[in-house]
């Protein structure tokens, strides 16, 4: 599936051979992430050297590999993509595929890769949270944040949110959640719960100010998204005095070696969460492949909780 | 020696009993650090718990341990300290405490410290900055900047310097630095010779919107000062499609473990250096306590190259 002119479209590639480490996989569904509204409006060109394919994740069926991988035909898998995933196949790096966790549907793996990694990333390896820290945040009942605060919840930080209603809000405490704030209140109410340790904020310049009053000494601020704006004003004595670290944080451009080491180390410390069911995909709705056009515009409107996700079907 | 109303004085106070763990030293030299200008001044007061006697560094001889500790009545040392050393006592956390590198004079290990503490932690440890990465040192002729080419150049890091005259940029580059700028004509130009994975900049307001343009993928830009302004405009855009990280570090208010673990990291790596010669600290002259009042003038002048130490003679 491409994006024409801001309108979806699917088209036919003859399938391109696989190189030694690649494997090809079925594609069963496919989770559709903001940045895939980004690009469908023309607004997040893919990386050089990127299918301009959308889909920055899938979960499907193995069906050929070459060279030496762990992975055999029929194996089910989940993978995390710089593009490509909302397709009958995709080619992908074998290191950047992971099993699907036992018997678990395939909307639901496909809905894992994209935003539990940006979660692990951004809040425990670049955030560095520490047991017992406290964790802020925005957008929580995004796809992002609502497996950020399922991660704070397992590994032990208590999590605060921002965000758009009452009845998201509500969802956020049931996944684990301390409690949080409407985003039409403002954010410095945040304050009687802080000061926070980390925070993880797709937002930008509208909050920037405030986070440095929100966080705590030696706080960690990973922004992942501009949805509020890119000219901040900083006052850098905050910084200097609390020892603040603000740390801009992309996924789909980094390498594929570093996506490898990530997603070796989320298998190791996340995959027996998945397995336990403490850690779970929340997937709001599924559309087939055929409703996409719907299915983005139903992301967009920003009323869900959790993932959507595009069924193959 | 204190600080009362913007006057230098000395008083005298009686000895305070060690605790265990503590060493008291008798000062032979002290070095003068910006911070101590700056708490002449009544804008830096010290930490909670610190005594208002200036002076972050020092070199002397050990007359009285308490406890276990490494050290014996006798032993050549340098210190760090959060206030106290110019004094003809100090009373030290024993792992605060590191050996004078051998035959070097009191007033050169009294310069070490201060400045080789700020420029390991800041660049290599909070900067991390991988053998051949390209550094970028603002105030290159100052005490930090002096010791950061040096580690540079030991480490296998071409850097580049901003700093006040072209008399300093030919001394920085005999110490190392590959090249520089001269403040007056502006930052823009080090863009020629970036882009660079490292900034140390005590500087920051007036620098920081041309930090985001000379800083490279995935640059560490750290802050150690406000020489030039607090407030900042930043384009949070970069910082995100670049991956920067923005990270303010003091010093002085980390906790005693803290510093106990940068001594001890620095004992291993740097101490070596020291003792062969390829680090030196560079003192660019020396006063007695008397003339405390000339030294910190000079200090302020800004014309040196190096350190200004104090001797207790």
């Amino acid at each position: 599936m491409q994006a024409e002119g801001g309108v979806l479209s699917w088209r036919t590639e003859p399938a391109v051979a696989l190189q030694p480490g690649q494997v090809r996989v079925r594609v069963k569904a496919a989770g559709i992430n903001r940045a895939d509204l980004l690009q469908k409006a023309g607004h997040y060109p893919p990386p050089p050297g990127t299918t301009d394919i959308l889909g920055l994740e899938c979960a499907g069926e193995v069906i050929e590999t070459a060279g030496q991988t762990r992975w055999r035909v029929g194996d089910r898998v989940c993978a995390l993509l710089a593009g490509g995933g909302m397709a009958d196949e995709v080619v992908v790096d074998a290191r950047h595929l992971l099993p699907v966790p036992r018997d678990m549907a395939w909307e639901d793996a496909a809905a894992i890769p994209e935003v539990f990694s940006t979660a692990w990333l951004n809040v425990f390896e670049l955030g560095a949270a520490q047991p017992g820290e406290k964790v802020l945040i925005h957008a929580g009942a995004s796809g992002v944040g609502t497996a950020a605060i399922q991660l704070c919840k397992a590994f032990g930080n208590p999590c605060w949110v921002s965000l758009g209603s009452q009845e998201k809000l509500e969802t956020c405490q049931a996944l684990g959640a301390e409690g949080g704030v409407l985003r039409h209140d403002g954010i410095a109410t945040l304050k009687d719960f802080g000061p926070f340790n980390v925070a993880l904020d797709p937002v930008g310049a509208n909050y920037a100010p405030e986070h440095l009053d929100l966080l705590a000494q030696d706080g960690r601020w990973v922004l992942i998204g501009l949805m509020g704006g890119r000219n901040a004003e900083l006052d850098l004595a905050k910084v200097l005095v609390k020892r603040l670290q603000l740390t801009g944080s992309t996924l789909r451009t980094r390498s594929a070696d570093f996506k490898a080491g990530l997603l070796a180390r989320m298998e190791e410390k996340l995959w027996p969460l998945f397995e336990s069911g403490q850690l779970k995909p929340l997937v709001a709705r599924t559309y087939t492949f055929d409703q996409a056009e719907e299915a983005f515009a139903e992301l967009a409107r920003d009323q869900v909780v959790g993932k959507i996700v595009l069924v193959n079907n």
